[in-house]
């Protein structure tokens, strides 16, 4: 039996490890993998406190170094299908089957890339149509992409496929881009970076690989042609909820309700921090801080609860 | 006028000056000093994710670093006396009378050391009274000192004056220490740390230094003297708020009353993070996320403000 599981390997459920491990709980993380959002970021990362400019790779490196360190804390690479609760015990059920116990637990599995839904995107994923510009980007060297979606995560892959596309066009649904004041005047600057608003993406083509896409204004329902050899689609992410389901009450977009100073939700024990929250805002020294304080309720949860219990017999 | 005043230069200041930088706001940050309660830490900082093992000095040149590559922040070494709002205009008053025009504030003022209350404490201040080992421990090379406090802070204070002192008594007024079990562990590891626990410190005493303390066992109320050549204050902080009377509500303890989503008080445009409001976990990590959370939700009202404004004219 676990003090305490941590779902998720991104900067919530990593700092939540590391203040488990000096709060001497004797915790479990699970996670597919390690980094989050982070791992897939495409610019440099900028605005992490202490570290004015470091790659996703090198930052998240250094977040699983210090984690490693808590020799109280273990760590499954897996991934979790279900979570129950019965008499203040809660039980993890992984995808292999695996069953584990814990007093309490922490969310923190992030959000995922939200697709585009437009004709021909599914089957044209590693045909061209790609969600991570880290990932993918270096394959379009001279070629002419999209990036779809005119928010902060858009313009920085526009920015970032500057180093290797020859021409990269941003395709925005509202009428103006809706990211910071930074990226627009940067992304203003490239001779490269075309931008294209009030426009939506209705259908993706190609032979084998994808050619073109075909998109309509909004207000003159007018369509047109774009002839493009990638497409990098940045519009949101949607949270990785669906194993609380039960457990905690969801807002429209699937975030799960939390008590903002807690980080606890509606199940005595059961926290949830990082993306896959209700919060408004979604950073990484966000999530860190509320991967802080969801593990410091989580042990005066259980101190409360020992002393319920100790009171009991 | 400027858009944004962030008061303070701790974790919370500097994450929100920042973030103010990438937002292209224009920011001045005021503060007396850099670092807040890092710069004051005793021991080596092991829970900044990122960092395993840092100094707080260390730390916050890193911070101080990051802030000063933002070109739209102006800093100065200041501090304010008053903060008035009028017409969606807010005055900052500084001790020099300087007063100073900001769309948006952000105070990130911290805490301060909090006083015992002892016969002979104000008076002995730098003739062996102290509230920073960091500051003032290597003095005690070799001599008996007691540390005030049983808290996390105290027990890191007295685990790092075993580098310098022969022999340490923490003295605690509950009947158990309040602090980490990994702290404790380490306590009742070492030779020369003593615990004296259910006590309070009623007298400090000495010729030009002090040389001894008495204190009293609360359940017998009998009294003891103690001879120690150094007493390091540990009981905890209080926040540094009055500049905001008036504009703001006050917890019991003189915190700041917020929402935890944003950091917004009861004054629009108006917000608090870090150690001065009524969070209850109080961590680097922490106040670093709520200062970014802060500047994002000032980011928002400006733009609200600068649509109403627009809309009147």
């Amino acid at each position: 039996m676990y003090d305490l599981i941590i779902i998720g390997g991104g900067p919530a459920g990593i700092t939540a490890g590391i203040y488990a491990g000096r709060q001497k709980m004797k915790t479990l993380l699970i996670t597919k993998e390690f980094g989050g959002q982070i791992a897939k970021k495409a610019t440099e990362i900028c605005n992490y406190p202490g570290y004015p400019e470091i790659s996703g790779i090198e930052l998240i490196d250094k977040f699983v170094d210090h984690l490693k360190r808590q020799k109280d804390v273990e760590i499954k690479m897996s991934e979790v299908g279900k979570i129950e609760k019965e008499n203040d015990v809660f039980t993890i059920t992984t995808t292999e089957k695996e069953k584990i116990e814990a007093k309490s637990v922490i969310i923190a599995t992030g959000s995922d890339p939200r697709p585009l839904e437009a004709v021909g995107e599914k089957e044209f994923i590693g045909k061209g149509v790609s969600y991570c510009v880290t990932c993918d980007g270096p394959i379009f060297k001279n070629k002419t992409i999209a990036i779809i979606g005119g928010g902060n995560a858009g313009l920085e892959a526009a920015l970032f496929m500057t180093n290797y596309a020859s021409k990269i066009y941003v395709l925005e649904a509202c009428p103006e881009l809706k990211a910071d004041e930074f990226n627009k005047k940067d992304v203003a600057k490239s001779d490269k970076i075309e931008v294209i608003t009030n426009v939506s993406v209705k259908e993706i083509k190609g032979e084998k690989m994808v050619d073109s896409l075909i998109y309509q204004n909004n207000t003159s329902k007018e369509n047109k042609t774009l002839e493009v050899q990638g497409i990098f689609v940045e519009v949101g992410s949607q949270p990785a909820t669906s194993l609380a389901k039960g457990l905690v009450d969801f807002t429209k977009r699937d975030e799960i309700e939390v008590e903002f100073e807690t980080f606890k939700t509606k199940t005595p024990g059961l926290f949830a921090a990082g993306d896959n929250n209700a919060g408004r805002y979604k950073q990484i020294i966000t999530s860190a801080g509320e991967g802080c304080k969801a593990c410091l309720a989580s042990y005066d949860y259980l101190r409360d609860l020992n002393r319920k219990q100790d009171g009991k017999n």
